[in-house]
Parts: structure tokens; sequence; C-alpha cells
């Protein structure tokens, strides 16, 4: 089917074939994800997987699509051109290496981009790969409750970190979904703030965002807590990014746009005079990659639809105070939509 | 100096300037690595750092080279076209809708790559540079001895990647260099056999192959054992590769090429007999990424010099019987070379 997909944009664009060496699209596209990479040629009528030879044998195992093995440049490239490729499909993030080489070894003098209909494809998730997802995000639960732990004066934010994707690990994971977030004191003011060696301290905002990566799907997911009690402002701010968060989850169903939903996430905070503070979207699609698509931004016009999976993640970020952002990972379904990472979002 | 050699690059092949995009050469070129990414350009009598809004103060804290904030991409591309760009140099991994979008947006209209001035620069590591790798050898030397004692029979592959790679966060990686291998059994005769579910048994070949991201750069380095006592075919092989890998050490020295140093470890390998389960080249450069130049290899004839750092990494594959592979990053000194992985190689 997915193949067909493709088949079907190539016929519409009038395309000779397509080329796909993304890692997350060859496993999209094939079911097999091999380390060294590989090359999907699809044509009107044929589908071949080129893989090199050191993975020929796990390819076989894994794909749905025929593999070919090739032993050097030489072969790979002598084999494309056999396609006959004068005019390309390739994916946008194709590099110029690559694309002088197929001009120059494989015959092809034409370009154009397959983005739109990987997108199309990928953006509503199957029944197997909600499954997928929800088990990341269930491994993401367990490390989110390792940090709610491990977190306390004097601690530094790296080893909590390390703690929490040592659950990961111990749970399945294949490794962190991103470079885990520990933002601590100040640092919660930074909205990448990767886990560093600051310590904890008391009184700090720490801002944990996290996600697994399992059998090749991301789960992404955020709390933020008060080492001790909170003072008046953290809870103030707190209680304004709570509250846009589950307005909108709540908000999110069929039909509106992801634009829409950025709305009225960003419509409670700058109600409350924090707008100016809300320092990026409200969130982005999850699935092979931690970041694709719809963007839940003023920018991205996408209706949404069942199947979609995307986070839901306001913030407010005040320079040398700190920062509160809460986040989970939702699937748009029939009437609404469901949280798929469940950890308590009361927390302060 | 780093900006400099890439200004007499761009004078000497007669380009505008030079973009710079990918995440490790910003952090070469400006000492700053945003996790949005940023846009370094070179010309003949300018330099400056292009980044998103949410990185402009760490940006500006870090850079050595002027940094500047866009907030859209209409802004940067507008930025980008007042350096008037006609003809460009890029890194030939930049993306296809990256080059469409300077060919529409910012006015170039023809590129080439600047690949062969950043690769003359990384190769030669500098002393900061070296402490700093050595670093990273020291951890993943202190993951490898957790590896060793965790080990043992019916323990799953992925709960010693685990405890291996929380060593190395607790000890100050960033995190592991590479997705941690660790293949027992039949899994040993893959190359690239990462840790899987699979549970270790009584008579199994362990290859374990590991490194730490540490300040940006990467450690490199493999041992492998067998789970109580070895047989006599296991110690055989183990015996050949070992005794291949201290020739490589030993012999790598300045002056030589990277083609010669692979012959010499692939002789020894050769003449036991084992030439065809070899499978792969002897080692790779090692810095800013866990696989750069020069490929130690028959295909690479770049002559070693004081300050490159490869690994020396023989194997033997025998497929469904297991395999051995013995690994060491190394450094070229003035006369020789240098270990800088340290764990002990007489394993069995």
């Amino acid at each position: 089917m997915r193949i067909e997909k493709l088949r079907e944009f190539i016929a519409e664009k009038e395309l000779d074939g397509a080329l796909i060496t993304g890692k997350e699209n060859l496993f999209y596209f094939t079911g097999s994800s091999p380390v060294l990479g590989g090359y999907l040629v699809v044509t009107p009528d044929d589908a071949v997987f080129l893989v090199p030879e050191l993975e020929y044998e796990e390819a076989r195992e894994t794909s749905k699509v025929p593999v070919e093995k090739f032993k050097t440049g030489k072969d790979l490239y002598e084999r494309l051109s056999s396609f006959k490729l004068g005019k390309l499909g390739i994916e946008g993030r194709t590099s110029f290496s690559t694309i002088q080489t197929l001009k120059e070894k494989a015959g092809v003098n034409d370009f154009a981009t397959v983005d739109d209909v990987i997108k199309d494809l990928r953006i509503i998730k199957t029944k197997e790969e909600l499954e997928v997802i929800e088990a990341a995000c269930r491994i993401a639960d367990m490390a989110m409750m390792a940090a709610l732990e491990e977190i306390s004066e004097g601690r530094r934010e790296r080893e909590i970190a390390a703690k929490m994707e040592y659950v990961m690990k111990m749970n399945g994971a294949e490794k962190p979904a991103f470079d885990t977030i520990i933002a601590s004191g100040w640092r919660s003011a930074l909205p990448h703030g990767i886990a560093s060696d600051k310590r904890i301290e008391k009184g700090d905002l720490v801002v944990i965002d996290e996600g697994a990566l399992y059998r090749h799907y991301h789960s992404d997911m955020t709390r933020t807590i008060v080492v001790g009690s909170p003072n008046e402002k953290q809870r103030e701010i707190y209680e304004i990014v709570l509250e846009a968060q589950k307005k909108g989850v709540e908000a999110a169903r069929p039909g509106m746009t992801a634009k829409e939903l950025d709305t009225i996430v960003r419509d409670v905070i700058a109600e409350y005079g924090y707008g100016d503070y809300f320092i990026h979207s409200t969130g982005h699609g999850v699935g092979l990659q931690i970041h694709e698509w719809p963007r839940v931004s003023q920018q991205d016009e996408t209706v949404l639809k069942p199947g979609m999976v995307i986070t839901v993640e306001p913030g407010i970020y005040i320079p040398k105070f700190g920062g509160v952002r809460i986040e989970d990972t939702i699937v748009i379904t029939e009437n609404g939509a469901k949280r798929l990472t469940k950890t308590e979002r009361e927390l302060i």
C-alpha cells in the first residue's frame, strides 16, 4: 500500500522513479533498517532495496521489498543506472554529494522531491504504529517516574538523566528519543536545557522533557516540578501553563486545524499577560521522527484527523527567573483526542 | 586560523563565500553548538553566525564568530542574500531542499563543496582536541570495565548496554558515541550487532563495541570475551585477531599510508587463512564524528601524520559460529602511535 501510494505520486508527477535513502523512510517502506543504510528504488513497475553486502542477510529477513546487495559504490551506481532514472523523485534532505553522484554516475538529469506524499502517508498512524507509540509513551512514563523519585537538592542534572535513560533502556527502549532535558533553576528558562553538570538547588523549578525511542517510534513528554515549596510566582505560572495544556488536550479534535489548536492554547497564556513568554509553538507531530507533521503552530493549517499523533506543550519562560512547560503526546481520535503519556500533571 | 583556512580555500576556488550548517562543523568553526542549528557565513572579508532567536543568548556567549539572530526563514534568507553569494561553497551533505531555497531566495546560482578543506583541517587534531578525545577514551574504558563486570550467563545484551551507558553519563559523557554493540553467541558474527533482547549464554563469544561522546568528541573501543571457558576454535581466532591488532598499533607511524596500515593488519589474518572472514576495513578516523578521515582501508592512501586519531579494529566473523573484534582508538605521534583506549586486550 505504501509503495503503491509512492507509485501513484511518481505517475502523477511524471517521474521515472523514486530513490529513498532516509533511514526512517527506508524502515517505513521496507520494514528493514540497515545500520549502514540502503537505497530503495521504486519505479512504475519495480521496487528493489539495495543494501551493502554486510547488511544483506539481515535485510533479506526483514524487508518486504526484494533485496539486492552491492559491493562497491561503483556496483551501486551501475545498478541504479539500469533503472533509467532520468527524472528522479528524492527526499528533500538528500545530500548535494549524493545528487552530484546520481547526475554523474546514474544518468539522472532532473530531480523533484517526494516529501509531500511521504508526509501524507506518515502523518496518519496505523493501528500497529499507534500500539508501538503507546508502548514508547509507557516507557516515557516510567522514566518520568524515575526522575520524580531521583530529583533532590544537590543532585546534578546529568545524574538524573543518566538514571532516566537507564530505566528507558531496561524497559526495552533503543535509546532516548532525544537528548534528555533536565533544566533546573535559571536553566529552566531555556526551552532546550539539555541536562548539564549543574546541581539542582532547593527552590529550583525543574523542567524535565524526555521521551523514548522504541521499535523506531518516539514518545515525548514534559513535566515541571519545584524542589521544595513553590513560591507564589512559580505557582502562578505553573497554574497558567497547566490550564493552557489541559485546554489544548480537551480542545483537540478532528476537523480543526493545527493553527486553531495553537491559538486556543496560546490565548490562555496571553489572557494572563504572559504571551511574550511563550516563545515557541504549541507542539509537533511525533512518529518515526521526534519532530514531524503537523506543526501545531500559527504557520500550519493542516486539518487534524484521526490517527495523527501530536504534542501539546505550552510553556512560559522568564529569563533568569525560570520556566514551566507541561507536555503530553496525544493521538487524535474519531471525536476528540487521547493522552498517550499519562504521568500526573498536578505536580506543584 | 580555521576561518582563515576556509577563506584561503574560498579565494583559491573563486567562491563568493561559504555556508556551513553541519552541527559539528559549526562547533568546529564557531565554538558554539545551538540545539536548533545555525548558519555560518564566511566571505572574503566577513564572517557571521546566524542563529534562531531562541538560541541567540547562548550562542553569543559561546561563539568566537559574531552572532546575529533571525526570527523567520524569510529573515534568514534575506540576510543571506545581502552577502551576494552567487557562487557558494557548501558542505557535501547540504540537503536538496536547502540548495533549492538558496537558489530561489538567496540568489545563489552555483555550488561547490568545501569538504576538502574541512577534512584537511579536522584530520589533524590540536593538543586541546586530543585532551578531550583522551577524556572520552577514559570514559569508554570505564564503561568497558562495567561491561566486563556485568556480563554473565542469563543477562540480556540490552541490560549490559544500559549499565554501560549509565556509567558513561555519570562520568560526564553527553551520550554514547554510537548505539552500543553487545553481540553474543551467533550475533557476534554480525559486525554491527547492536545490543538486543537476546540473553547471553554460557560459552558465548561476546563482542562489546562502545564509545562515549564527551564535549563533542568521540571515542571508540571493542573487546571480545567468552562467557565461561573458550573452546579451541574461539581461542584460535581470538589469538589471530589479537596478533593483528597489536601488530597494527605497533606499526602505525607518520609517513606510512592508511592503506599500508590496513595491509599490515589484513596480512596477519590472511596468513592464518581467515582473510575471507575479515569483512571490513581496519579502521577509521575519530573526532567530532565517530567515522571520519582517514579511512584505514585499501581505498585510502592518506599519509598518516602526527595528530591523526584512528581506530585499529581487525575482526574475524564466522557465520553462525561467532566473531571476534579487538579495537583501540590511537593517536599518531611524532615517531609511532599511542593507544588512547587502555583496557587490557588479553581477555581470553
